[in-house]
């Protein structure tokens, strides 16, 4: 089969060609009809040798949809031709977190070399991809492969993030999404979908702030200096409720900070490496400043009824598995509108 | 000024001249613009003499708003003319319930004689209206009084039932509103603007059904003997994760309970007079079925803020003060479509 | 190997001879050390014929622990010699429900014909036990498989039904637990342990309220018509928080019903075929009235955590395997303190 | 009367006489029994003139208790001679906060010149005291105002801290309290009560471990740059899944992060001025780091009721009046054991 392998350090992915898998006792082989191109690929490939936490040769894609293409033994539950997408941060089923679904917290991954698809494991970018148990594989019931894949990490990332927040975003309440790209313009349709909230979104980019409208964004202000002081005219002066930082940079976790209301939630999802000081009088009182990471199982599923009901929709634009490099290309030069899906099957 | 009272048993309300109130210490005067006609009213209309719990006469009216006439001694915080709302369900302030704002379920209210206005104390059916305490009345902020003050009861008792239930109302859920009147017309319209849940209202009137499609049911279904299987059918046999019963007779809280899902609520709202047995296998696992009563204060606010962003909004039919009887005619007759509000002020 | 069979309806349990079952792909064998001995195995084998919705014969023990003996292909995180106990609700591992590790409450599991081992599956009382899944071994961590075995549903069960009401079990409350045996014993424990509350335990037997006592019930009551008048008394006509009936007869459920505080919780587990109507003025407001089912994952292992750290211990008494039918039989005459365990190990 | 007044900057605090006060319409007039003496008052007057918030002279006193004097016009459900304590962080009861009884995270506080007693408004250490509304007064229901003064801040400030991580902490969890002095100690004995983990006590100093042991921490650490593996060490290398730091300097916020587990929360209560950057990898995943402020009207009532019930003391030394400018002098020289109370009444 094919496959879109990142091989060497700091070289370009490469298609390449790897003997057909087949599933083990338990393990599931699916024949991928999407896997997402993502910014933290991009992350990962600019990472050092030196403390690299990948074996390589890695086939890349750890967001994938697809077919349930033959069942190992001892599988229950499945049936070839069942269509699918694949819950990413896998854990070990058994710990405290596991067992309420939190795999993306599994508090004995690192100890038993657990990694996601395409963050360590094999991923979906390749024609047939191994899972290696059937709670990993989340029904897509009537939703496109294609289109839907990238609910999977663009869509169950902010979706985690929202969740913890929604008690804070009563009537009344402000949600401030800060970056209007691949998963910031999901967060607010989630908002919007989840909540009464007036939803405000921040970008340095025009463009971005007229998608955040289009995409609901009751109002949009321009990531600057002044963007906190904007919000808390905005708010008559109590600030956000929630904020939703898809950026993560030392200046958007800085106006996170200072347009945060008494109470509020402040998440850092995105991957800037920025850090916010959290003391007394850094923030309003009792601002909880986490940084959350992916989602749960049952959080999946809940994103992709959403999707089912029309309330979320990710623009993508497609590549065939042969143009993958060229994906990532255009994604690094910032020429991808929307999320890249790579469709191995054609 | 005009009062409208319930003077003595099973007679009907009257027009009274009454001499204007001032307000002592601590108190808040308010010139009333618009008082609700509930169906309770007639309900305590219709109780014996025996056992009846109110002082007689008693000026009627438990959904209030109008403008602060005057201000007693100590009262801080409010200024003439200030539009407000009136919160019904007043407490002792201090007991460990009101200490959280729920003085809806106030410890201490039995003991220490106290009453909500209109059912008990004296109500809003009155050109003046003299307010206990400051901490009842509710900024408008740029409400319309008239079609506003059913927000106080029918607006906000079918928010703190369904309050309660947001955790369970994720996407893919499925809400039930029985009965599409007064509070379930506004319910369905509080479920589509605060939760992602597909909402299915049932009723035994074809016209009810048609409101609850205008004001936003996804689906309709007759409310007879074979109601609880059509939810079942539509939803895939699992039921509904929250059931809100604004009938409360014994036909459709047996309803709520056979359609209820697994880990549902069930909120029994309707003074019916019905009674749902849970015990084991009666209902699904795990289904908690309650009888909330009215709202607490910072529900009130959110109510309204709800509708000041348009999400809400209550059809209403206005009548002076002299016809105030004839509105309760007209609503015991079920002529009233939506609320019927009377307006003191003119 | 020996397992302890009801095999035809209306008879006793009888003790068999099998074959040794050996794990297939995904399986565990399990060399049992302890098997619960249960009221509501007793109930099921006074079923009749008519509507009888397992097969058999049926190897009983739906509370098992031991030591894994073996383990099937694809197994992984398990080793052979592993002191687990067996978490009995299980399901498919996939639906919402499961997602959340709330397999007691599966989706599926009717659809797919998946049963609690004991309760349809094969059970714990035999030698050796098929576990289909490793998710369904629990780690024992040190305890001891005898005085803990117990604790997979004598503990869970109650454990489940008590953290429902944790947030309103705050200092000052009042827990009520109506029947101090097997599951109210623990109960009590648990309530202890995990709250600040006041804890009041009724029964209509001296020596169970004796026993109430020594577990750690602040207050005990006897439980006949003026229970719920005696509990208003010791909680200042407010009544109790919360409430577990764990005898679930309808004298019992009333009382429950009766005693509930606003805004309360009643748990109703036992299963004495009671029901508590639910309507306007049948409890105080907002009173919550639901019956849950055994327990999650992720509860199993807390319980476990609690009686690692000494919080709960429950008192066992122990039988062979020979003697298994013998240990029913007395636990029906009402002879047995605390739980009978088996040993199907010597 | 007699009060003790902070009355210039930088000048040590002064026994004044002052007019005895009378109570306005809506007050009531409080006979001090006991005022606690904290460190922030002493932080309090160590700041510069310029930006100094409060008005001088300012009579100190944000702990309080005592005997209702006289009760102004138009207040209802208090009489003279009830033993109450003072609320401190007092809000305007009307806005979303404070209609929750969160008047500590008042909306309108700054905007309307609302200060807590000794903080701003006259406080408690003085022979009488206004108090503006008789919802700031918590009945003592039987407990005695000098050992239980100091649980309105030193009790109700951990208490607020603890109970938002009250759902974290579930049996095998454990939790950390920073500095086991005023705050800390109760911290300890509060988790005690309100939870089953375990509580590991972190401080620099030899006697106060053993003051933490004393009062029930399970282990104690000394707080030094090995402290936070050392509690990883305790915790099988999961760490704390709450973290509460009383201290709050930079050294101890940095401890809290590096002992904090998945999902942890790290409350940082101490005014060290200390700040822990939070953002991808500088924590755990998904640790939500806060700094909240004293507590809610109902949470004191919560508070009392542990007091009530025997499960937290504070260890407090007694002072007249006149000595009050000495107890000042001796917490600041760190003399004080537990709390110093000054008794302006004798």
């Amino acid at each position: 089969m094919k496959a879109v392998q990142y091989r060497e350090i700091g070289a370009a992915p490469e298609v390449v060609t790897l003997p057909d898998p087949e599933p083990g006792p338990g393990q599931v082989l699916l024949k991928v009809a999407a896997a997402g191109v993502c910014h933290s690929d991009i992350a990962v490939m600019s990472w050092p040798a030196e403390g690299f936490p990948y074996r390589l040769p890695l086939t890349l894609g750890h967001e994938g949809a697809g077919t349930v293409a033959a069942i190992g033994s001892g599988v229950t539950g499945l049936a070839e031709g069942d269509l699918v997408a694949v819950y990413g941060p896998q854990g070990c089923g058994r710990c405290a977190k596991c067992a309420q679904g939190k795999e993306n917290y599994c508090l004995r991954a690192a100890e038993l070399g657990i990694f996601p698809p395409g963050l360590g494991a094999p991923g979906s970018m390749a024609e047939y991809q191994l899972i290696s148990d059937a709670r990993f594989l989340v029904p897509l019931d009537g939703l496109d492969p294609v289109t839907s894949v990238p609910l999977t990490d663009a869509g169950l990332t902010p979706y985690h993030a929202i969740k913890r927040s929604l008690p804070k975003l009563v009537p009344g309440s402000t949600a401030v999404v800060i970056g209007a790209g691949g998963l910031g313009h999901v967060a607010i349709q989630l908002l919007r979908a989840l909540t009464p909230s007036r939803v405000i979104a921040l970008d340095v980019a025009d463009e971005k702030l007229a998608l955040a409208r289009t995409v609901g964004a009751h109002e949009t202000v321009l990531s600057d200096d002044r963007a906190a002081d904007r919000v808390r005219e905005l708010t008559g002066g109590l600030g956000a409720e929630a904020v939703f930082d898809f950026v993560g940079a030392q200046p958007t976790v800085t106006i996170a900070g200072a347009l945060a209301a008494v109470e509020a939630d402040v998440s850092i999802v995105g991957i800037g490496g920025g850090a916010l000081p959290v003391g007394i009088n850094t923030t309003a009182f009792d601002v909880a400043v986490a940084a959350p990471y992916w989602g749960s199982r049952g959080e999946l599923g809940e994103v992709l009824a959403l999707a089912r009901g029309g309330a979320v929709e990710v623009h993508v634009e497609t590549f065939g598995i042969d143009e993958a490099p060229l994906a990532y290309e255009r994604l690094h030069a910032g020429k991808i509108s929307g999320r890249a899906v790579v469709l191995p099957g054609g």
